[in-house]
């Protein structure tokens, strides 16, 4: 009996600037039935705030307390231990960080920097972590799909840095069960009632499973056919899309 | 009893603009005595040419065709196997793959691209590789001194396609065995008369003993306290430099 749900963003809900089709009627029905629900994304090339922003102008009815961001939990996981952060991640996610960057910092913050993601900026890291910084990451995604294409994810970069250095970094967004049980916890439910429904199968899918939960893979967009193929244990299905997934439910 | 030597470049030869101390004295020494040497280095910003001239205009006499370097060894796998490279590498390398190059490419060739190691060139290449076409590298090394530091080399960037993709790169310069045993055939010796001097523990010593080499560790370049701790199997011995590894034989 699933009690509450978590839905994951880019390529589940939305892909580029539209909302996906039946995203919108998945959502409602959901509120209908009174299943709570919290958004979880590793996505890191927007602020919780614009992303919000953003969704809304798409048509999407969304409180920004409803949305886990994963620079918001890598922010949390800052304070909670006192590092000093050194920004490898995109231009629009710095105000996350803007108040807590110093002149020593011994963390490295990794997003989907994208475009910043240059050499020069992957070396200043990659010196940083020889000196003995932490690695924190959004996430370990390896790509997500955009209008011309899959593009590469935080994920690669994370691997790249592991390997030049041989440290290994903290992933702080999904597949990470602390970041699963947090948005769990809003919603008064035990992991085993909660159903993650996602695009990736390893990030979305595995995660979810290894956090305790029910995962629904959704064949939209960053899918690719022979994915269900990587689900690591029982309890996931597969699905259409999202309001495929939603049906089943409600 | 060593017949023939192996000779790494950057870090065990030279550094930056400069030879480093000894090294003209331990390469005179090994050609006074007669003892045949190759030089073997997966360094991939610039071509052999421009390579062995500005070591010449350090003071080292040296001769192109006794340098083997990984973007060759790159080029002939293409030619033997028929490939069209797509060139993730250095402005200066794409000289030796310029009459290879063509429009449908069905390899991505991947060098120390250097600042060519953008978002938007990883992207292309992923894109490739997901399309089906092979990964070719000059090596796996994970970093190397310059300078002001250590900086990022290929095999990082290999690690993060390799992420990404789900495949598994073809390594062509050190510490691919073809590569030692390409050089080794020219010195008319067999590989377990052969000693390969260099400063990166993975990629020389542990490469020339899988090979079937005798290995030196210099404490020179990129070397780190504790390197020599990873040597992988018997057969290697730590020199503080070139010259100190060289009076060892002669």
């Amino acid at each position: 009996m699933i009690k509450g749900v978590l839905l994951d963003l880019s390529g589940t809900v939305y892909l580029d600037d539209e909302l996906l089709p039946g995203a919108v009627v998945a959502i409602e029905r959901l509120h209908a039935r009174h299943i709570p629900l919290r958004y979880l994304t590793n996505t890191s090339r927007r602020s919780r705030r614009t992303m919000v922003k953003k969704l809304r102008s798409m048509g999407l009815s969304i409180a920004e307390e409803d949305v886990f961001t994963a620079p918001r939990a890598v922010r949390d996981y800052l304070l909670e231990h006192q590092f000093t952060p050194w920004l490898l991640v995109h231009p629009e996610v710095e105000e996350e960080f803007a108040d807590l960057v110093g002149e020593e910092p011994d963390a490295v913050v990794l997003g989907d920097a994208a475009n910043a993601f240059s050499y020069a900026n992957l070396n200043a890291a990659f010196r940083l972590l020889l000196d003995g910084a932490r690695l924190l990451a959004v996430g370990d995604n390896r790509y997500f799909r955009e209008r011309d294409g899959m593009s590469l994810d935080a994920g690669p970069f994370v691997a790249a840095l592991e390997y030049a250095t041989g440290c290994q970094a903290i992933i702080l967004g999904k597949p990470s069960p602390a970041f699963f049980h947090a948005a769990t916890s809003e919603l008064g439910c035990r992991p085993q009632e909660i159903l993650m429904i996602g695009d990736d199968v390893l990030s979305d899918v595995n995660g979810a499973l290894k956090a305790g939960m029910k995962a629904t893979l959704v064949r939209t967009g960053k899918y690719r056919l022979g994915d269900e193929q990587q689900i690591c244990a029982p309890g996931a299905c597969v699905c259409a899309d999202l309001l495929e997934a939603v049906e089943g439910l409600v």
